[in-house]
């Protein structure tokens, strides 16, 4: 049976929502695997009591230091050993558990899974993935999204065979298409690092490695022709942001409207509730909960990240997709099809 | 009197749009400014007999060639020197007029503006500029949006100056206020070229020429805390693109609940028609053709720059632009604030 180390510390709600998140996945998978839940003792147990978790898969381990949004990454992973963090990274090092989940500090999580657990053969740097919303049915995948700020070409390269290898074995993409962002669609345009990129990503496209479809442009990104969008962490990340703050904005612009049509009574309440329903409806596609979190890539071993202010259900998600990302043995895929590079 | 050259050829829907544009800003404006309008004869000629010129301040102007959106900029300027873009900026640079307009290729405009121009005194790069809706009243300028794709620290810091000096001269923003987009909030954040400019910025915070408040992140850019939106060309390029297709994006999720909504009966056709007024109001903060275009940054004269797809009104707003640019004399105030630096 598969274990997985659960963060009760990580994340905005912590503990509430991570410990309500653990039992659901328990409770919804029938038992199907172990979760050790690793925090604080005094701030984990007296929540643990409103649930019976007698009959659940789960294990409590103290852990007695937390790693916070504010602490350093680097610093964070040397100076708190103690951490649920830490101390559950070095579990599925020991394999005494096959992956880690945690809503916590995205950055420390990175640097203390390439600490603990190192890097798959032949990865030249771990990266990390976001999903966007798009046109055509599913989403696609950007990477990187901040692991990386100054990327090489060859790292651009990789990111792109590993999400390859993802989409192929992780979410059952038959064929996953890899478009490189740039400010042009033709060969040739945009920086130095991005005309190499251009033909590396040229050669694995020939070696049968990827599926490459060339430069491709910001208005590109919510289309969907590329099921994976390749970027340094810099544009990567903020566009995930940016993408991010739209549903905020627009739900403002809503709202002023809105009231405008009340006031000037050209909107009954009715209507006005009618389509304030529609609007929510209209914003599904934005829903990444339903997948929890991604997994680092490159990492040897299984290390799932959630974004800070996680619900319980985005807990339950992120559970499954560390189960997914071990019975679908993607890691082993990556190192095979990477070391071979 | 003024004078302004409207390039006849530039535009998705040229020569149409373009006269149709001019020939309103004329109108509109009592024959405030002199316009040369440039292009091939027997395309604009044709055109022109459907409007009374005959009181208008127009001249027509013929020019043999035409640099098309398929063109390579920099190979345009050099093999048709008698196009309306290269003809049309040497007569700005003969003193024979004052500024000039075009919705054409953009980076064949930016070589032209560059080669025929020349840069203004004290200017490294000069750069473009676009516009984004906010939450706050207002608009957001980020710079730049694709005319620089390395950029030096340095270079980041000049743009940020030159649209202060626009903001403050040419736009009547009191306090123009600078954010650099970085992947944190906090100082050390980024890639060296980031951690330089942040210095950078910070010293030219010191010595009064711009207010500078910090790093800021791609979900801050709509929140409009920052009046001014600095980094390199590839991510405000990818960031404007992606910004231009969420209309559309939003346009389709709309659209197919519409649809939903109506063939389930959750929704009359009136109900529907209310609904679909007001989400089309909602994107009025994005309409940017009151605007009409802008001007390169930092080039020795004045050359305004239109989205290929610009209507007759975005043509007309363009000409307002470069009158505005030349009365507020936004050149003259940064050449002597850059010269001294």
């Amino acid at each position: 049976m598969l274990t997985i180390v659960v963060d009760a510390m990580g994340g905005d709600h912590a503990p509430a929502c991570v410990i309500e998140g653990t039992v659901q996945a328990l409770q919804e998978s029938c038992n199907r695997f172990e979760i050790i839940l690793i925090g604080q003792a005094d701030k984990v147990e007296p929540l643990l009591v409103d649930y019976d978790v007698s009959a659940l898969n789960l294990k409590f381990l103290h852990a007695s230091e937390v790693v916070t949004m504010e602490d350093i990454p680097a610093t964070a992973v040397k100076t708190k050993q103690n951490s649920s963090l830490v101390k559950g990274l070095q579990l599925c090092k020991a394999k005494k558990a096959d992956a880690f989940v945690s809503a916590g500090n995205t950055g420390a999580q990175m640097a203390a899974s390439l600490f603990v657990l190192g890097r798959l053969p032949g990865v030249l740097r771990p990266t990390i993935y976001a999903y966007f919303p798009r046109i055509k049915e599913g989403l696609t995948n950007i990477v990187d999204v901040g692991a990386n700020v100054d990327c090489k070409p060859e790292n651009l390269v990789q990111f792109a065979e590993m999400l390859t290898i993802y989409q192929r074995y992780g979410a059952g993409i038959d064929k996953p298409v890899t478009g490189l962002l740039n400010i042009g669609e033709e060969e040739g345009k945009g920086s130095e690092v991005l005309k190499q990129a251009y033909r590396l990503l040229k050669e694995a496209d020939n070696r049968g490695i990827i599926t490459f479809i060339g430069n491709i442009e910001g208005h590109d990104i919510l289309k969907g022709n590329a099921t994976i969008v390749v970027c340094d962490g810099l544009v990567g990340n903020t566009i995930l942001k940016f993408g991010e703050s739209i549903p905020e904005f627009l739900g403002t612009l809503f709202k002023r409207s809105l009231e405008k049509l009340l006031s000037s009574g050209q909107f009954t309440p009715d209507i006005a509730a009618l389509t304030t329903r529609m609007f929510k409806g209209m914003f599904e596609p934005f829903d990444v909960e339903k997948f929890g979190g991604v997994p680092f890539l490159g990492v040897d071993g299984i290390s799932i990240v959630g974004h800070g202010r996680s619900s319980s259900r985005a807990i339950k998600n992120m559970i499954y997709m560390a189960e997914h990302m071990i019975e679908r043995r993607v890691n082993e895929h990556i190192a095979e099809i990477l070391s071979e590079n």
